[in-house]
């Protein structure tokens, strides 16, 4: 083993110490903590955006993209984001010591189910340093320890962010190693990481679909995910065609580069002839590239053909593949054939068919006359998210705080023996 | 790709498939198909045993030991076993369908978080043919489709069973590939199942430490199990001595081979002079080999020393390790670092001890006062089990129906868009 190995298992061990203590530590210290951590994340806005500068300096020299380089921009506006985030989430409420369940037996012993700490978190992400932030305060919150492994381009952003963090948690009274930052970004690191299963409990992936793979085929640790996000909207034979317009324009146009928004657009065949010429021009007239299959290309003329390839393209651009289909199995088994599991609507009048749909229709989330763009932590009403999962298991949908705890069963007997 | 391997990946092909019609099946109908998969195991009993028979003479030639041999072994009561197992899960309440959480937002929007089948589950084993149709039930019940991976030893027995359930299944309008067995069974089969991500959502290994840790090294797919059951009592400076011996005795000698049994027993040293000899006698008279740390054998003579290794073993024996501690803190501390998060107890009667213990010992069951063998999905009023997890992802503890669900969010808006 290797020093940068050794390290990165120090770094480990130390979380899982902290995350025994962190699960009793009471909802009002950990406010406290969070709102010092804004605090002293504030006080060192200056360091902070001097090594952000550094990071842009070495992206610009490694030719990153201009977007690339936004992403990673950290402006005194931005670091203030950081900052209210921190204290918002200080103001929601704590999900540990929830009992989720109680039962009393007969004969008095009482079994209840409360709601903990997951443990040790690991978050992988990309560029943004303002992902340092949000997951260390989803973390704390929620009483886990989180060790987050940034990428290279924002190494100095990172650790800036981290140290001022560290200083407002340690002063509130957090465990010195609560939220940990891995100091070396090469790729060949990660391994060591995913494979401490004894002692971290979790780890998410934020980021490109590339990155994701390769944490989730190579952890041994368990990993909740999204790959990808390629949404349909099912326009139904009954819906009511304005409505459809306005949905599809929604989703696939308000913010194209997201994965909620709408990537494949499904027509029954009996509206084709009268919608498709509609939403095609509607499309056009927002700038979107409309690629359709033989059916739709003979009722309008001049669109790009879609092929077998596009049912599985998530775009994230502005362009949107249509299919028309034969009838809403049909759709159906379109979605759960090619979608990713992510955001899926129908617009219909029907209800036996959007309840179908909604039945059947594989998906974290499936929409009846609604955009897709609504799947978010933030318009459920769960104050925040640290992603959305496309797993089944754990954590569907978008992750709040209580995606971030776990269980224990607490029993309390007089005495108490198995007969 | 050889045509084993092609096999397999068939048959999660065939079991996703079928997973997108079980969850559209109503409770009704699966219960139904409960009942006649029993009627169809009781009506093929003479043709089980038969097979069940060929197995045994393999396992005898191949000189599986008695215990083994016990265990994979089938009468006609054994038989009926199974089958009143499923008759009793077509009794219990549907998770399916349940809503777990609601919102109506002011602008009318309804956001519903409804449980709903995991999909996909592959369920690996070894020797008792019995866990074929206790996963069955259970798999079918929470509209799971199910795939079934037992051991070579009980291969005969288990294609009886599952021809039997099938038919069962079938016969009352369930999808034909909601209950598969795979014919192979060689270990290196185990690996073209276990990439199957996109297709099988989640692997229950119930079984030896070897095949778990095995499962869990190689999936790609979520894991959700147990390694072994390292379990704990303390006893407390303040314990009520009587108390903590009945339940220390239950924990160690009422049934010491399952995961829940006592391995380790941690004794407050105040206490230790005046319980050490008693627990020791009365553990004697059980029949069990006390192992002592050095403090311990001061006060006792006569015992066996406990060693390094002793903290970290899971006899599933008449074994029992005992350690002096100074301290609550010096308990929780021993129990953090050689326990298996499983089951552990404390016998106290200050509820400052107790509450302590409870909060900061990291295990998937807690008790205060009780036995650790009451961790178990019967004893909590679950109805069924199909094992425990010491995993703090997706379930914790007994695994009963609800634990083989996830959810999805259900959207129902009037052309709601985001905006």
């Amino acid at each position: 083993m290797n020093k940068k190995e050794k390290y990165i298992i120090e770094v480990a061990r130390r979380a899982r110490q902290a995350a025994l203590q962190l699960a009793a530590v009471s909802s009002k210290e950990k406010n406290r903590a969070l709102v010092a951590m804004a605090d002293a994340l504030w006080q060192s806005r200056a360091a902070i955006i001097a090594a952000n500068i550094n990071d842009l300096e070495n992206g610009k020299k490694k030719g990153l993209s201009e977007a690339m380089l936004d992403r990673l921009s950290l402006s005194e506006k931005r670091v203030k984001e950081m900052c209210d985030g921190l204290v918002h989430v200080s103001r929601l409420n704590d999900p540990v010591g929830e009992i989720l369940w109680e039962r009393k037996r007969e004969d008095v012993l009482v079994i209840r189910k409360v709601r903990v700490p997951i443990g040790v978190i690991a978050v992988i992400y990309e560029a943004r340093p303002n992902v340092t932030a949000d997951s260390a305060g989803l973390c704390v919150k929620s009483g886990n320890a989180v060790i987050l492994r940034g990428g290279s381009e924002a190494i100095n952003s990172n650790m800036g962010v981290v140290e001022a963090l560290n200083q407002g948690a340690v002063k509130a009274g957090l465990p010195a190693d609560a939220v940990q930052l891995i100091r070396y970004t090469e790729r060949e690191l990660m391994l060591p990481l995913l494979r401490q299963n004894e002692l971290i409990d979790l780890v998410i992936p934020r980021g490109g679909e590339g990155l994701i793979r390769y944490v989730a085929e190579h952890s041994t640790i368990p990993v909740i995910k999204h790959y990808k996000g390629i949404c349909h909207v099912y326009v139904d034979k009954d819906a009511d065609l304005a409505m459809a317009e306005s949905i599809i324009v929604n989703a696939k146009v308000q913010r194209p580069a997201v994965c909620n928004a709408l990537e494949t657009l499904l027509i029954h065949k009996a509206v084709a002839p009268r919608f498709l010429p509609r939403i095609v021009d509607a499309l056009k007239a927002k700038d979107v590239e409309v690629r359709c299959d033989a059916a739709g290309r003979r009722l309008v003329k001049g669109v790009k053909a879609a092929t077998e390839r596009d049912w599985s393209t998530e775009y994230l651009d502005l362009i949107l593949s249509v299919r028309i289909v034969d009838d809403l199995d049909a759709a159906i088994g379109h979605i759960n054939t090619y979608g990713s599991r992510h955001s899926d609507a129908i617009v219909t009048r029907n209800a036996a068919a959007a309840k179908k749909f909604m039945a059947t229709v594989d998906s974290s989330a499936v929409f009846h006359n609604a955009s897709t763009r609504l799947n978010d932590g933030g318009q459920f009403g769960f104050g925040a998210e640290i992603g959305i999962s496309t797993d089944k298991i754990h954590a569907r949908g978008p992750m709040g705080l209580e995606e971030l705890t776990s269980y224990k069963y607490v029993v309390i007997g007089k005495g108490h023996i198995r007969k």
